[in-house]
């Protein structure tokens, strides 16, 4: 039994009605919508707290009523962590005696009785006022009561000024608050970087040495020009000797191969050792420093499964599941077997130790001063584990990131994202015709994918060697690239290959020939080309765009070509617009005309509009809706920004 | 920290993730749908699991895998009161190293140490087997652990008897249960019911006489003859004498004038009270009796407001809102006044005594014999109170019925289906067109309003003489009752009006001009006309046809024509299909094309199918999909009924 009378029902934005919370970057601000409902028509009022980080007072912000008892209003995530959310109605009295009495007059009738009735309203609040308050409130009630002063007092009783003070204070009587939900505030880096990938042991100068960290950090400047800001590493760990893979995948490495490094640990150790031919661990922070200074994050990889020679088989045999002849279990895909690699029993009885181990090699880095780990093959641990794991973490260390490598089930990798992952891999690499773009960027960023599925985009990876990259022109790298970089805000590209266009694959698959996953690999650093120079455009663009900083603002536009595809992006406050084309042929002219979504842009038809190519400075000045456009090979999209 | 290692996402039918039950009617199939995810590739199984009133077993039916991590199962709810459904899932083991060993064979390995390690997952079973299962397991066992007998082994090890073992005696080890969902089930009739209305008070044979129960007993016959289930009178209680209204909502009665029903309570009683003219509880008792012997059950208003001369006034002022002079407070909508009403205060500090009362007000009449409860304006009081009452009656008395009159915003009105309310009015009155016709019904039975909100349409009531019945000639009666009970599965009439075809209203309003609301009519019940035979000819089919009892089974069809509309409307095993053509136009002939909705009735095109007019009899045969239609103002609708 209750004297509340409201009921708040559907809060947008939230997750599965607060089982998990929804995902923000620091700065952004929240739209919340709510149904509040009373019985009856007295005027009621809502608004929104939050609170961030249970500190002791809730922060409040008046709703707005829209149709349909649809309540609207903003707040704004200015720290990191959780933000508790909710919203709290209740019937205002006050207002409504003030609602009532102004219909009344309204309608021609004598509201004496109902001036007696309001002076109630002012005694429940005006000991809140200040002096000038309780003065007003006073000559107020004294009004009410005195049917000689009727003129005066319902002149008050309508007055803006009395309106005013009871919005200001409200009695909140029987108010009824909602559900708390939650959202998760990252740092900015969350939703806007700009990944480079390569394997440290390519990085010597010297045909056929294995790289160090010192090699690493003579690229700095190399990654740090063309704009990356994240640099991420494959496993840095000592590769296992034990059933250890050759080149190219082969089952039993020759002598002086140099090992899959996601096949952790050795006789050197395990995933808090460094392989010793990279350098040591004073030579590892040297590094983080130095690209720190350039304002690159290196982003370590975390590979949760062990070599069968990782130092944990023999301290820690319960981790492990044993075949019936007492050996240890290697890794099976039935009918596959990967007997270089002994994954943990996550049904240990064991299993909080190794829980807890498993935290202390992410705290081992984060002492060391990593913040982001990519995470290999997430969705082969349990869920819960990952959920547990990411909040220790986050609790000490809210800087932390962790991207979750995992090309599984949609729903097994929205899971993740569920769980805790601050970004996730996605099918982009997969996804070519203007058809699959459309619908999948449209799943990203309209459906509740958007609250917690941060995209990041790798046109490649060391795992992915996608078929139409493979033998692909330098037209096709540039749409590749240029299609991921102004669709999603996060975006990692692996190089060297990628941009010295090296895309030999092992016939059939999608895999690289001759892969650096299996083996080291000589590049000479020195090399220039357009591809290059464009990525380095484009990522210079995106520092410079805001609108390039978000992924969930993007809306297509009609564009009649197939081969061609246009969106429109903004920011918040509308000061940055951006129109991307681009045409999705690598051997052939492309053209038609592209619609301005003036709907969006909230434009005038007929005004002037200014459309300036970011990367060759070319504008162009469009008074029509329809816009013809044409792209070539040799640069085959337009970055456009808009003027008015 | 936690081994579970299942993920159960996404379960429907739910609503709100729990917060609030869904509805089904006895016997009713639920087809339950979730995702259910685990980490890496090992085989899960899941069941739904469900529960009546917390019997102590839970029932298991196990589920089947649809594609990308959807499952599914059905079950069947046969008994009245609470559900409880959840998911359970798990990761099989026993299954997965059948599925390994499978694929191992098929790939030609050599599968010796797999047999020793399966006979773990015999061994953790077999006690749970009859001697006969115990025997083969027994068996398996030797084999798997003897080389010699490998032929054997393998065989075993893949066949479909041990597979069967395994699916019908899992461990279950971690399995992950589901948040646990609430479905409410109904007896049938909160699904499918046929309402009349009319005013006790206009029952008697003499004109300008007062009917009586007795009256009301004499048109029995006639009600159940027309087809109707359900008798609902408007309130039997003494009307208040205090500041009562006049013919028209004259603001004061004349003498002798009769009141409003809905002002209920004088110095002859309250809401437990019979108003003296219309006779005794034992009256109404011995009503209740004879409608109950020919089918008819009579449902009661529960109108929760008093007349100023309410016995409750003076027995307790404290449930009231006083004014400042100290005299009670009518009921107000500024600048409207109702002074023949008294509001219930909330918000008293006495609510919870006030709460009291009004259910021991149901209690009262279910002990005599009432299980229907049509609500008066239930919009205007508590949505929490609300909850408890209809929650507390049905604790006791799982048989007894609420609809809703609640003709008020859109999510008002869902709100109190979901908070209990069995039936609720809709704004089918006002939905006319084929395209409000279509949008209307589509967002009734085709979003989740299918799982709590149970329409119930009325084409007229004494509220609400809508602008396109005003002067409607026979055919737009024809039409909009045709449409209201073809469409929904519980309909309701306000009668002998409608069948009479009195429409007479306040000019401009959607009122009826001397509105039986406020004084007494008479009629010539024994009319006989054209209309009433179509009524009863129709609600004759509502009976027999199994797809006119339900409404979510709906979907509309192609028609090239305006003026006409077609709905397929079928029974869950597809032993009864039906296929409504309206006309929307009264005055003219409307002729079109409509096509049959292959796809939903699975069928072969080309295949005979033959359709029966159900009002005259007349059978089609059609062997196209597109098929002609000419409707007439004689008889503007087909009920076909589709054979193959």
């Amino acid at each position: 039994m209750t004297r509340e009378r409201i009921v708040i029902q559907n809060i947008e934005p939230q997750l599965q009605n607060g089982e998990f919370f929804i995902k923000r970057v620091v700065g952004e601000l929240i739209e919340v919508t709510a149904d509040v409902l009373g019985d009856g028509h007295d005027v009621l009022q809502a608004e929104i707290c939050y609170n961030w980080e249970h500190s002791k007072n809730w922060e409040t912000i008046r709703l707005t009523p829209l149709e349909n008892d649809v309540y609207t209003g903003v707040f704004n995530v200015e720290n990191q962590g959780f933000y508790d959310y909710k919203i709290s109605g209740w019937i205002d009295h006050a207002l409504n005696w003030q609602h009532g009495i102004e219909a009344k007059l309204k309608d021609g009738q004598y509201v004496k009785s109902e001036l007696l009735d309001g002076i109630q309203y002012i005694k429940a609040i005006e000991k809140q006022l200040d002096k000038e308050g309780k003065k007003y409130l006073k000559n107020a009630k004294e009004a009410f009561a005195d049917e000689a002063r009727y003129d005066e007092a319902i002149a008050i009783a309508q007055s803006g000024d009395l309106h005013q003070i009871f919005l200001d204070n409200p009695t909140r009587k029987f108010a009824k608050d909602s559900k708390v939900l939650q959202v998760y505030v990252d740092r900015k880096k969350a939703g806007f970087s700009t990944w480079y990938e390569f394997f440290p042991r390519s990085a010597s100068e010297v045909p056929g040495k294995h790289g160090t960290f010192k090699d690493c950090e003579r690229l700095l400047p190399r990654v740090a020009a063309m704009g990356f800001d994240t640099l991420y590493f494959p496993p840095i760990h000592p590769i296992g000797e034990v059933n250890r893979k050759g080149k190219n995948n082969a089952v039993n490495a020759a002598e002086g191969d140099s090992g899959v490094p996601w096949g952790i640990g050795s006789k050197f150790g395990g995933h808090k050792a460094i392989h010793p031919e990279l350098g040591s661990e004073k030579d590892f922070k040297h590094l983080i420093k130095k690209a720190d200074a350039m304002g690159i994050e290196i982003a370590m990889d975390l590979a949760f499964q062990a070599a069968p020679d990782h130092p944990y088989l023999k301290q820690h045999p319960s981790w492990f599941k044993k075949r019936p002849d007492g050996t240890m279990q290697y890794a099976e895909n039935p009918p596959k077997k990967y007997q270089d690699i002994v994954n943990f029993n996550w049904e240990s009885d064991d299993y909080k130790d190794l829980w807890k181990e498993l935290l202390s090699v992410a705290f081992h880095w984060i002492d060391l001063g990593i913040n982001i780990f990519r995470v290999d093959n997430p969705h082969t641990k349990p869920f819960y584990f990952w959920n547990w794991f990411i909040s220790e973490i986050k609790k000490k260390h809210p800087d932390v990131l962790f991207l979750a490598e995992a090309f599984s089930r949609p729903k097994v990798m929205q899971q993740l994202g569920k769980e805790g992952y601050s970004q996730s891999y996605t099918y982009f690499t997969w996804r070519t015709s203007k058809h699959e773009l459309t619908q999948y960027m449209t799943e990203l960023t309209q459906t509740k994918q958007k609250e917690y599925y941060r995209p990041n985009f790798w046109p490649n990876t060391p795992d992915i060697n996608p078929y139409h990259l493979q033998g692909a022109n330098e037209a096709q790298h540039l749409i590749r690239y240029a299609l991921a970089a102004t669709m999603s805000s996060n975006i990692g590209l692996y190089g060297p290959v990628y941009e010295f266009m090296v895309s030999e694959a092992v016939p059939g698959k999608e895999e690289y020939y001759n892969s650096e996953k299996y083996q080291v690999q000589h590049w000479d650093w020195n090399t220039d080309n357009k591809l290059i120079r464009v990525i380095t455009k484009i990522n210079a663009i995106r520092k410079e765009q805001a609108a390039l900083q978000q992924t969930n603002n993007i809306r297509f536009c009609e564009i009649g070509n197939e081969g061609l595809i246009a969106y429109y992006k903004w920011n918040q406050d509308m000061t940055n617009e951006l129109l991307i084309v681009a045409s999705l042929d690598p051997y052939y002219k492309q053209s038609g005309r592209v619609r301005l979504p003036y709907e969006l842009m909230r434009h005038t038809p007929g005004a002037h509009i200014m459309v300036k190519d970011l990367i060759t400075d070319s504008t162009y000045h469009w008074n029509e809706e329809w816009n013809y456009i044409e792209l070539h090979p040799s640069l085959p999209f337009h970055i456009f920004q808009i003027f008015r």
